[in-house]
C-alpha cells in the first residue's frame, strides 16, 4: 500500500494574518482591564470575528510572552476546514509558536515565559497537551460548561485537572471575562453555527 | 506584528512510505498470532525501525479499517523533527487519517469501523483526542507504566480513562505485544535515545 499523504497541515484562515496587522495585540492594561482581562478581551475579539466570517468554531487562543508583552502566537479552530479533529484554538497556537521558534518546548525557547490566553476552557486533548507544550500559564475564559451549554463536547480531563497542571509549573487563572466570552459563544449558537461533534455519535 | 508563520506541518519521515511499501500488513493472522497481535507486531517492527534510524522516540501508530483491514494511516513520533509536541505517533496517524479521508470525523468517512493500534498506551492528550477522531477501537501495546520506566513522561488521564473512551463507544484493548512492546522501549532507552520531555522541568 501506498500511503495516500504524509504530511498533516494545519494553516490560520487567510484573514487571521491581517487582523493581527489591524488589531494589535495592547501592550498595556486598557479601560479599567486588567492585563489579563486586556489580552483576553482581545482573544475573545478574535474569536467573535471567526464568528462573524464563518470560518470555524468560535474559539480563539493567543499565546503571549509574559515577560515581553510580545505576541508569540495566534490560533482558531480550523477543525472544519482543515478535516482534522486535532486543529482546536489551543493547539493551533502551540503548534504554530513552537514551530515559529523551531522548539517542541516553548520553555526552552526565546520565550521561556509563555502565557495561553483561552477563550474557552481546554478540552480534554487541549489540556493534556498544555504539558508537552512548555507553557507555563493557562488563562481561560469561558468555561467547559458554557461550551457545553451550546452543545459542544469537551471531553473528560481529570477531576484535578488545575491541580494537576500546577504541579507541572503550569498556573490556570479561569472565568477570565467569562461574560464576554460567553456572549460571544451565544453570539454564534444563536446565529446557527455549526456544533460539530467528531466520534462515534456524529455531527450535531 | 506580522504573525511568523501561519502553518504548522508535521511530517512523517521520509523512509516511512518506502518502509510501508517493503512490509506490507498482513492481512490475515500470522505465526500463530491472533489479527490484533499480527497488527500490533507489525506497528512495534514499524518503531523498531524509527528507533534502529533514529528518527524520533519510539512511538508508533496505525489505523485499521476493521471492517477491511486496510490500512488507512500509520504515525511515528516526530516531535524533535518537526519541532513540534503535538506531535507524538498517535496524534500523527490521527491526523493523517482524517486529512486523507477529508472529514475530521473518522467515523463519517469512507472508513467508519477504524482502529488505532498504539505501540505504547496513549498520553493524556492523545487520549484527549480520541473522542474526537472518530476511532472505534484503540489497541495499546505497551503500558504507559513501561514508557514511564524509560523515563517518558505520559501526562494525567482520568483514572477510568477505558470506562470513560468505553462510554463514548470506544473499545479499549490494553497489553497486546506488551512483551514485545516493551523490548522495543528497552532497546531504544539502552541506545541512549533522547528522553525528551517537555514543558516546565526542560528535556532530561
Amino acid at each position: 500500500m501506498v500511503l495516500p499523504i504524509r504530511r498533516i497541515i494545519l494553516e490560520l484562515p487567510a484573514w487571521v494574518g491581517d487582523w493581527v496587522v489591524a488589531h494589535p495585540l495592547p501592550q498595556a492594561a486598557t479601560d479599567r482591564l486588567s492585563v489579563d482581562q486586556t489580552r483576553m478581551r482581545w482573544v475573545i475579539d478574535l474569536a467573535q470575528e471567526q464568528v462573524a466570517r464563518g470560518s470555524g468554531g468560535p474559539f480563539a487562543a493567543a499565546i503571549v510572552d509574559g515577560n515581553s508583552g510580545a505576541l508569540v502566537s495566534v490560533g482558531v479552530n480550523v477543525v472544519e476546514a482543515s478535516h482534522c479533529a486535532l486543529a482546536h484554538a489551543e493547539m493551533v497556537a502551540m503548534g504554530l509558536a513552537q514551530q515559529g521558534e523551531d522548539s517542541f518546548n516553548l520553555a526552552a525557547s526565546a520565550h521561556p515565559n509563555c502565557m495561553l490566553y483561552s477563550s474557552s476552557e481546554p478540552c480534554a486533548m487541549c489540556y493534556g497537551a498544555l504539558p508537552w507544550s512548555g507553557v507555563g500559564r493557562l488563562v481561560c475564559g469561558a468555561a467547559a460548561a458554557d461550551a457545553i451549554a451550546i452543545g459542544f463536547d469537551e471531553g473528560e480531563k481529570p477531576a484535578d485537572w488545575i491541580d494537576a497542571l500546577a504541579q507541572r509549573g503550569i498556573a490556570v487563572t479561569t472565568d477570565c471575562c467569562r461574560e464576554q466570552a460567553v456572549a460571544m459563544l451565544q453570539r454564534y449558537a444563536s446565529s446557527q453555527g455549526v456544533i460539530y461533534n467528531g466520534g462515534r455519535y456524529g455531527s450535531s
